[in-house]
Parts: C-alpha cells; sequence; structure tokens
C-alpha cells in the first residue's frame, strides 16, 4: 500500500500545491473569525498571521506554510470525506498555533520571527498576551459554532481532542522551558526519552489534532480518527526533529534566524543532547558550551560545537530519528485510508515536512 | 415571588455559608484537574489559587470567595438539580477565573493581589503566563471529561457558552485597555454605555457563564439556561459596579490595596466616568487627574478627587446602577426557579455581592 501510495504520488499535486489548495478554502473562514476580534487585539492577531505589515499595509504573500490547516484537510480527503468539512478544524488548529507562537515568544523574550519583529516587540506584551488568548478562545468557537450539521458527539469527541492537545501542548511548553535548567552532562542532564516526551506535546499533540479532526469532521469511526491522530502526532515529532536539525544547520536567508541560533540560545535540542550522551566528545561539548559568547572567538566556539555535534553523530541520529518517524506516520496512511489518491497528497505533505529547508 | 424569597431567606444560611459548602464539593475536583498539570506550572496555579505560599507551605485559608463556582452550584439547585451536577462547570468557571487574573496582572504590570505579591512577581511572566494558558486549556477539559452521563448536545451547549464567554472576556479585556488611551472630556470621553459594554465582557460575560452552566448541567431545559444566563450576566455588572466603588473608597485593611487605588491607576471606573460628564465639576476633576502623583501634595490631590466624584453624585449614580441591574437578576430568579428554597440562596448571594466590603 505505502509502496503504491509512493507511486500514486508522482502524478499527484505537490506539497506545497496541495497547501496553497488548503489555504485557499481556510483562509476566508479564519480571516472571518478573526475579524469579530475587538480592534486592538485584531491588530496584533493579523500582523502574527502575516495578513499585514506594522502599518496596517495588507501582504501579499505572508505567514506560515500553513501544514496544520493543510493536514486536517488533507486526512479528511484520505478518509473519503470533502475537504471543506474539515475547515472548523483546520481554523481551529491554525488559530491554536498562533496562539502558541504569541506566547512562546514573551516566554522565550524571542524578538524576531520569520524576518519580522514578534508581535510582543512590536505591540507590547500585554497586546500580544490578550491576543494569543482571544486566539485561543476563536479556536474553541470555532469548533462549537457552524458545526449544526454534524452529529452532537462528533462535536463533544472534537472540543475534547483539542482540551486534552491544548492541555499536552502547555505540559510540553513547561517541560521545555525546564530543560534549560538542566546540566549538559551527567545523571541529570536531559535524555532523549525525555526530549522525546517533551517533542510529543510540544509539536506532536497539535498535528495529531489537527489530522483527528480532519478524520472525526469527516465523519470517519474512532478508531480510524484514533490511527490519525497517532500519524500526526508522528508527523509532528518528525518535524520537531527536522526544525531542530534547521536551528542549528539551517541556512539564515530561509529560516531567517542567525546561523547556529539553537547554539546560540543554549537549547537543549535533540542533535544536542545525542551528541552530549557520546563520552568524551560529549564532555568536550559540554565545556564548550559553557564558554561565554561574548569573546571574540564566539563564532569559532559555535563552529567547533556544531562540528563536534555532527563527529559524535548528533546531526544523523537525529535524521535517523525523523525517519523513524515519519516511516511509521506513513504506514499507518497505508492503514486506514480509504482513498488512496488523496493518501498520497498526505504523503507528500508527510515527506515535504522530513525534506524541507525551513 | 421576590417577597417570598427574601422572607424565606431570612432563615436559610448566609451567602458566605452558600460559598463555604459550595467550595467544599468543588475544591477536590479542583484540586484533581490541576494536579495533572507540568509541575512547574501547577507550582504557579497553586500559589495562585491561594492554595499554598510562594514556599509551598499548604495555606489554611487562601484565595478568593468562590462567587463563580457557588453561583454555578446554586444555580443547578434553584432549578431542581443536584450541586454535584454542576461541580464541572464551577470547576471551569473558577480555572477561567484564575486565568484572567493571572494574565491581567501581567498586562497591568499589578503588582500585589490579595495582600500577597502577583504570580508573575513572584514566578517570572514567562511561568506565570503559562500557568495561564494552562488554566484555561484545564477549563475546557472539565466541560469535556467526566461528562459522559450528559446527553451530547448538553456537553456541545456547554462548550459553546464557554468559547463564547473567552471571546467576550478577551474583547471586554481589550476595551478596558483601549479606554486608557481616551481623553477623560470632551466628545472623545468614555460614555457610560460604552463602559456597560466592556464590563458586560469582562465580568458579565463569566459570572453569566457560571449561571448558565448550572443550569445546564442540572438538565434545565434551553430557555431557563438563556434566562440564567442572563441574571448572571446582570449579577456581574452589579459586581463590577460595587468593584468600582471600592476600587476608589473601599478599606485597604479589606481590599488589600492603597486606599484610592483606582485613582492612583487612572482607571476610568464608572463612578468617575459618571462625575466627568457632569460639566464644570467633571471639568474640575479631569484638571486633578491631569495633576502628576510624584509631588508632596498627591495625597490632598487624590482626596479631592475622590470627595469631587462623590460631589458630583458618581458614587451614588454607580450604586444605582449596581442596584438595578440586582433587582433585575433577582427578578429574573422568580421568574424561572422552580425551587424557591434553593433560588433564596441564589438571593442572598446576590445580595452579599452587591453589599460586600471586598
Amino acid at each position: 500500500m505505502t509502496e503504491h501510495l509512493h507511486r500514486t504520488a508522482l502524478t499527484r499535486p505537490t506539497a506545497l500545491e496541495s497547501m496553497e489548495r488548503c489555504r485557499e478554502l481556510v483562509d476566508p473562514a479564519l480571516r472571518r473569525t478573526v475579524h469579530g476580534l475587538h480592534r486592538d487585539v485584531r491588530d496584533v492577531a493579523a500582523y502574527a498571521f502575516g495578513w499585514c505589515d506594522l502599518d496596517g499595509t495588507a501582504r501579499a504573500a505572508g505567514g506560515g506554510k500553513g501544514l496544520r490547516p493543510a493536514l486536517a484537510l488533507l486526512t479528511a480527503e484520505a478518509v473519503g470525506g470533502r475537504p471543506e468539512a474539515a475547515v472548523p478544524g483546520a481554523v481551529a488548529v491554525e488559530l491554536v498555533h498562533v496562539f502558541s507562537l504569541l506566547h512562546d515568544d514573551i516566554m522565550d523574550g524571542d524578538e524576531q520571527r520569520r524576518h519580522r519583529e514578534t508581535a510582543w516587540k512590536a505591540f507590547g506584551v500585554g497586546r500580544a498576551l490578550l491576543a494569543g488568548d482571544a486566539l485561543l478562545a476563536l479556536a474553541l468557537a470555532a469548533l462549537t459554532e457552524n458545526v449544526g450539521h454534524l452529529p452532537p458527539n462528533a462535536v463533544t469527541a472534537a472540543t475534547a481532542l483539542l482540551a486534552d492537545t491544548l492541555v499536552e501542548l502547555v505540559n510540553g511548553q513547561a517541560a521545555d522551558a525546564a530543560f534549560e535548567l538542566r546540566p549538559w552532562t551527567g545523571p541529570r542532564a536531559v535524555t532523549v526519552h525525555e526530549y522525546t516526551g517533551m517533542a510529543a506535546g510540544k509539536t506532536g499533540a497539535l498535528l495529531g489534532c489537527a489530522a483527528g479532526l480532519g478524520a472525526l469532521l469527516a465523519g470517519a469511526p474512532a478508531p480510524t480518527v484514533a490511527a490519525m491522530t497517532r500519524m500526526g502526532r508522528d508527523l509532528g515529532t518528525a518535524f520537531q526533529a527536522v526544525d531542530d536539525l534547521l536551528g542549528i544547520w539551517g541556512d539564515p536567508a530561509v529560516t531567517g534566524k542567525p546561523v547556529f541560533n539553537d547554539l546560540r540560545r543554549r537549547k537543549k535540542t535533540l542533535p544536542l543532547i545525542h551528541a552530549l550522551s557520546a563520552g568524551a566528545l560529549g564532555q568536550e561539548i559540554a565545556e564548550l558550551l559553557d564558554r561565554p559568547l561574548d569573546t571574540a572567538d564566539a563564532e569559532w566556539t559555535l563552529h567547533r560545537t556544531a562540528a563536534l555535534i555532527r563527529k559524535a553523530d548528533g546531526d544523523t541520529q537525529t535524521a535517523a530519528q525523523a525517519r523513524r518517524d515519519l516511516d511509521r506516520a506513513v504506514a499507518a496512511l497505508g492503514t486506514v485510508t480509504t482513498h488512496p489518491g488523496a493518501a498520497s497528497d498526505l504523503v507528500a505533505l508527510a515527506e515535504f515536512v522530513a525534506d524541507r529547508r525551513h
């Protein structure tokens, strides 16, 4: 089945084409939802979505890739539904995604995102915080309004999935923040296992929710919804692993972030955690990480650290982990999808996640 | 009917006794819900609920009055249900209440609440923000878990009510913040009408949600749920008006805030908005409000401002508005409650809201 999906994919739209098609279906509903907000939070939200610049000028192409909404719509198609059925779910997950970016940037003190000032930097902490809250409220509203055609227990299941996802998201975010206080090496160092649990919450839960809602809103039976939720979660942890590789080795011109950004920020990412556990090499890396970055040889230190992580196979182990999660996701698709053609669009999206450059 | 309720109330428990009884029913569920969070956010939540001090020591009597959970439970009883049925709703509204306190204190930069440091001051902005998000996520979870005994469309109606409430809450908060930038007097001054709309969102919506969820979870029909929601909203705007009076004239020993606190903060509260519209007196007040507060005569200025607000009937007009909203709430109770005895506990709670000293 998986082989068949791969072959079919050659004649199907690319992941970018699928995401663009989904965006055209979801964008009007998303904008309508945000429009009802008080102007002061709506402006922040429009900026965060990339719909406009700081001065309010509309932007032609903005915002993120729309991976989560696309995942919801393509999953709906893969179980034999119409993509329109999944639009409330797509709207909800995209709102939650931008909510989490708004609040994460405040928590992390990040001043740049997608080559622009972050919202808190541009509008102040208070307005960015409130705009995040607004998007979270709207996410719930998206799943309780305009769903009158659905059986009530589908609506209940959808809001329950969203609730579980939000709790996981927050717990994952808290775990990620708590990792910052842990030592690089030794018995209290962050393990790969702990990291994987954190990433499942921080990133996996929302992609799982996107796929699960897509299946649910398309009317799929509960076991299919559960399988699609797991599929999305695997895709999410693969996504996070690739994100971690890009956080160190991504091209600044493409990612919009400085080279070695996650090393500068001393982020405990997967390549680093793998490398730190590699005996003497790990110890050497830990010593480099303890050096201050305000000296003349800081760039050399970062280069050297990145090179040692590679030497300790931190990058290849991370890539292998991403590939394993991705393969599991694609295999799951082969067992539960009823519409192979539509499912191959999902596979293309999954492959895009693993191969992306930003 | 109303007269009857008032008479019955003499032999019924006081509002404080009712709140204590409700707290005993809700507290275990609330603590269980919060317990599942990551330790780093759970600790902040426990502090914000007043369950423990900064060092983790348990506090005997802490936290707020529990008005919102009590409103949910007493409403359930007033429509003939058991209070236990409303516990998920009580948990949800109390979680939303503490979420809003956590985030509001960050937005307003407030450093003290209930005689203690605010959570962001004690734990940092990042952890307080994330704890707020966590409580909001749990509020939704409270309404989608442990409600298997309810018909699915009751669960759907409950989550829809919560969603609408959250959107109103955020819009009310945004409107309140936007008022800060408006002039004291003239055509662009904040009107009583605008203020009332803001208070309906910021405070009315959540009390309406508490009463509405109480009725809904007790199995009341839709018109009763709607009437109880409106009743709670009226109670909420009365509550806000009394809060505004206490914000200026409340006893610091009781409120835990400095005397004339809202005048110091230049908050556009209802007594002030009423007074500012009073011709020459309003102009005199506006001029006092423009004086800097870092001078030796600052306390005199505040005293004088407060006295002029009284002279312009800002306090009596506010009290009258609170009384009108309260009377409307009590009258509504008379028309929809099926259990007069239980309803009289609600009336006692309503009267407590209007007569409270903190």
